[in-house]
């Protein structure tokens, strides 16, 4: 168990602060990272590269601005628009400027003087990856390893609640049954990398914040059909379980949209294991302590510390 | 010079592609980056660290967004307007959600569905420092060693001109006379780094693209008082120089609307050295060549790659 004296996530997350890990912007969830802290997340992040290079994945960081098609064509719009952001510019000239300029020393309002840009802020590491399988796959399928940072609008004081946090994942495509296999074994492999780094570890299934009255049946569906499964242990407290990493088949779901045959000629089916980099380090840091120096050796070796 | 053979920007972004080094997204400047890619990034963000960590800065990776009130006290509302990425969320309820679906499902506008957040796109990465530093600072001024995805709209098929990209910077804030010498000093510090790496370096003044009408006279103050110096060197073409350093002088442009104060009460000023660290790696293919195995030896070993 931990050794830090913190007894909710509000009061973990100012001894962050207080630490030097986090560094307050003035916006809930939006968080500087110290060199320490990304350390950490570096050594979580090669571990996960190991594996992704065992799987002969290939390796992606995508940046943390996407194609607008793509991300619409995710359905992402339908299931929690309140997490979007999209992201909007000022393509005006002079006029429009003065306006502009005018409106924001005032303090008033100018979003009706931008447009909607042909990027979207990320909302999962594994978006853009489905596009560039348009078309018909090999026949063992493909593996990636990709890498960004992801934005969520949910602002709170829970460190482990950031707007803006890095997701790490490996994605497979290709056959139904290899699909559901790379979400039950894959889940494995990542929550044995997880405890091997000390961390207390269960698995339940996922029950996502899907929005509006369509997104209750949506949430049963996930529920009843198992889809989602989450790795979680205690950050900022003993009893408060937070989902670190999570195996996700998304059957039909990217396959369909994106128009991606197995060699067979059927839909293919994806599924991902996803590392939430941000609340694993979290998670670390609450449960080995704010002290480096007195983390166990293995653990430090295996995040090369 | 390089062993690469192409002859402009677009037909270099092709060969980067096909080499496996970037990923289209379908939007031009949005690209994934391969994990020989990344490796080549960061083994020159580990030699801008070591720097950092000489001077004592304060090192600290910012999430891609920011505080928009930081963003509106930095001025790049008024000087680049057309480059600026603002993020707008979703916070109705069913009925506008409704709304939204039909909207997005049938490719019409829903822009006005949406409202401007408390956060901005990153422009660059030394903005949220300012904040941090308001009041007195020490007598010997601060350091800060910052990274982070920045956002600039400008479309573009040249793959030096990426509308995400890493920027890694060295800070200082103190007095006008450290502030000057901080942007001197440092930016030959980075040139030497570069030269190390094998970039022929030119250092010219820069010439930033302030928009409209009043930026005209922005730009030939900048220009008239050399406030800011860029190091170039050739990326796709030897005759297409690129700024992939510079060196800034900021004045009071941050002191004083971040209300920073130096140890005797004057109003602080600020200078940076900024690695665009996607163009330097760029660079460093484009110079070395895409076969990493046949890069020189003592630029392997300074990259660790």
């Amino acid at each position: 168990m931990s050794d830090t004296t913190t007894r909710n996530t509000t009061d973990f997350g100012l001894a962050l602060v207080e630490a030097g890990y986090l560094f307050p912007t003035g916006i809930q969830g939006v968080l500087g990272r110290s060199s320490n802290y990304a350390a950490i997340a570096n050594g979580l992040n090669a571990l996960v590269d190991a594996w992704g290079a065992d799987l002969g994945a290939t390796g992606i960081q995508f940046p943390p601005v996407v194609n607008r098609a793509t991300f619409e064509e995710t359905n992402y719009v339908q299931s929690f628009p309140d997490l979007m952001g999209a992201i909007h510019v000022f393509t005006g000239g002079n006029k429009e400027h003065a306006e502009l300029m005018r409106r924001s020393e005032s303090g008033k309002d100018w979003s009706d003087l931008l447009e909607m840009a042909d990027v979207f802020l990320a909302s999962a590491a594994c978006h853009p990856v489905y596009p560039m399988c348009t078309g018909t796959l090999p026949s063992e399928g493909k593996y990636f390893n990709v890498f960004s940072y992801c934005f969520r609008h949910e602002p709170s004081e829970d460190p482990a609640r950031m707007q803006t946090f890095q997701m790490h994942e490996i994605v497979f495509v290709g056959t139904p049954e290899e699909a559901q296999e790379h979400r039950d074994a894959g889940l494995e492999v990542g929550i044995s990398i997880l405890r091997r780094l000390g961390l207390d570890m269960d698995v339940i299934p996922a029950n996502d914040p899907f929005f509006g009255r369509l997104g209750t049946a949506m949430a049963k569906g996930q529920l009843d059909e198992v889809l989602k499964l989450e790795g979680t242990t205690p950050i900022g407290s003993p009893d408060h379980q937070v989902a670190i990493i999570s195996g996700n088949c998304h059957r039909d779901h990217f396959g369909s949209p994106f128009s991606i045959e197995t060699a067979d000629g059927a839909v293919a089916h994806s599924a991902c294991v996803a590392f939430g980099v941000d609340r694993i380090t979290l998670a670390l840091l609450w449960n080995h302590g704010l002290d480096l120096d007195r983390w166990p050796a293995e653990v430090r070796e295996a995040l090369t510390l």
